[in-house]
């Protein structure tokens, strides 16, 4: 199944979509009674089988804006940096990467590093371009794990059980404050800097490990590779962060961005005002966003 | 005046706290109906000097425990690295820093990360030791700002008047995941990392750029410096942070830790299971948590 949260009449509200994206049912009509955000149903919801048993009256989608899935994360967004080989090759030689050894490409062990709940925005919302501040910005386009179950010391063998859906997010990074900074979350954290959605599929629809990732900069396709070809998988990066940390339900892990960035370039292509980013990833949708 | 959350039979309660930290008023008495917690309150409450005018009914501290003022922040712990010069340069001297510029000691810019929610304990609460992940956990004393009044592009000469108030924390670390991992997210972030507390002295009692840090293990004296020594000082960080991130009543940055850390001595003096660490900040109280 698939869940977004909309705006409906001022209010976020989480609902079902169809499959064609064209019709949607509050979670209401699912769940009599319920009333609260995407976290919590998803807190409350490990498993979606039983919904999918009832019969809901499907609405037609007309001015119901889709909102990210989960609007404010209740704490940052992990996200792993360097996770697709081509990638860190083309990150390393650009000379942007502040945290490497000397020589490495690849990383020995998962990078991970944070983005602001203060960063998502919804499909079709306009990502700030801070002109004022940064000069270098660019698109990441990303698998993006949701949480189902929590948990710390999480296997690798079990960790695909705590997964409760996907979803598509663009780490949206200004490269010079990444490079300041040495630590990547300021470049990575300024307002509208995680374009999330356009919804939630739940993991028995999706078989992440093979999964085409495809971005376009204007109908120029940039990006454009599988989650097979991930350095760390996904039950490894669940694993990992795990390990000492406790997982909690609604958690948003972005698994990294392929090569194809703006900094891969020779010269690098980075933003400009009016760009559209689209995002298409496997069966998860397409996230398209503007640059203001 | 100094604010914080107790555990009032087994109900996290905010509460003024008087001057000898000897007796306590819960906040629903100076506010009447107020039933929220820490973070709602400065989101309320932007000066506390209508509060200090009423007469509350003092009750003695007695079996209530003190938990960390902001026991679950809404978002990850800003924190600032490398920000006294002496630690800087121990820091860089030990090999762990996987992300400074070749022969760089001080940043030319704040290197900014965080901590997730889920590390925060309080006081006298036991620091988890993972010993079967990490052989090098180590502390580091810290002055931690509270923000009042949120905004972005928020100027330094503004910067002060957005801080609520401030207390100590210890950015407990990991040095080989945080070395192991490049950014240091993860080796900052494990469950209990993060103890928090005694209380939030307000804004208005404390000369935030002048006061002495003080950390003891085991009664031997490791660091002691005072905040006027801060590479970057309050009004930069606030102004950094800010300029692209809409900064929220309630986050908490943590402004970095001076020389004496572990991995300063010659060998280094990690923390070993049983060690109890004492913080002691200015007039901000004492902060007590061993490890387990």
């Amino acid at each position: 199944m698939r869940f977004a949260t909309l705006d409906i009449g001022g209010r976020a509200t989480v609902a079902a979509i169809n499959n064609d994206g064209t019709e949607y049912c509050p979670l209401s009509d699912l769940v009599p009674g319920f009333a609260g955000d995407m976290a919590q149903f998803i807190a409350a919801t490990p498993s979606v089988k039983d919904l999918s048993a009832k019969n809901p009256a499907w609405k037609k989608l007309a001015g119901e804006r889709l909102l990210a899935p989960i609007p404010v994360p209740r704490r940052n967004i992990f996200c792993v940096g360097k996770n697709y080989h081509e990638h860190a090759r083309e990150f390393s030689q650009s000379g942007f990467d502040t945290s490497a050894a000397k020589g490495e490409i690849a990383p020995e062990a998962p990078v991970v590093f944070t983005k602001a709940p203060s960063t998502v925005i919804g499909p079709n919302e306009t990502v700030l371009a801070f002109s004022e501040m940064t000069q270098q910005l660019d698109y990441e386009a990303e698998l993006a794990v949701i949480i189902g179950k929590g948990g710390r010391g999480i296997s690798k063998a079990d960790a695909m059980s705590h997964i409760w859906g996907y979803t598509i997010v663009n780490d949206v990074t200004a490269r010079d404050l990444q490079q300041k900074h040495r630590q990547w979350f300021l470049g990575k954290s300024m307002d509208t800097f995680c374009p999330m959605g356009p919804w939630i599929v739940t993991a028995d629809e999706v078989d992440a490990a093979n999964l085409d990732v495809r971005c376009w900069i204007n109908d120029e396709l940039r990006q454009d590779a599988n989650t097979s070809d991930l350095i760390f998988d996904i039950p490894t990066i669940i694993s990992t962060i795990s390990a000492g940390m406790t997982l909690q339900p609604g958690d948003v892990i972005a698994t990294g961005t392929p090569a194809g960035v703006g900094i891969g370039f020779k010269p690098p292509k980075f933003l400009k005002s009016g760009d559209v980013m689209k995002i298409e990833i496997g069966n998860l949708g397409t996230l398209v966003n503007r640059v203001a």
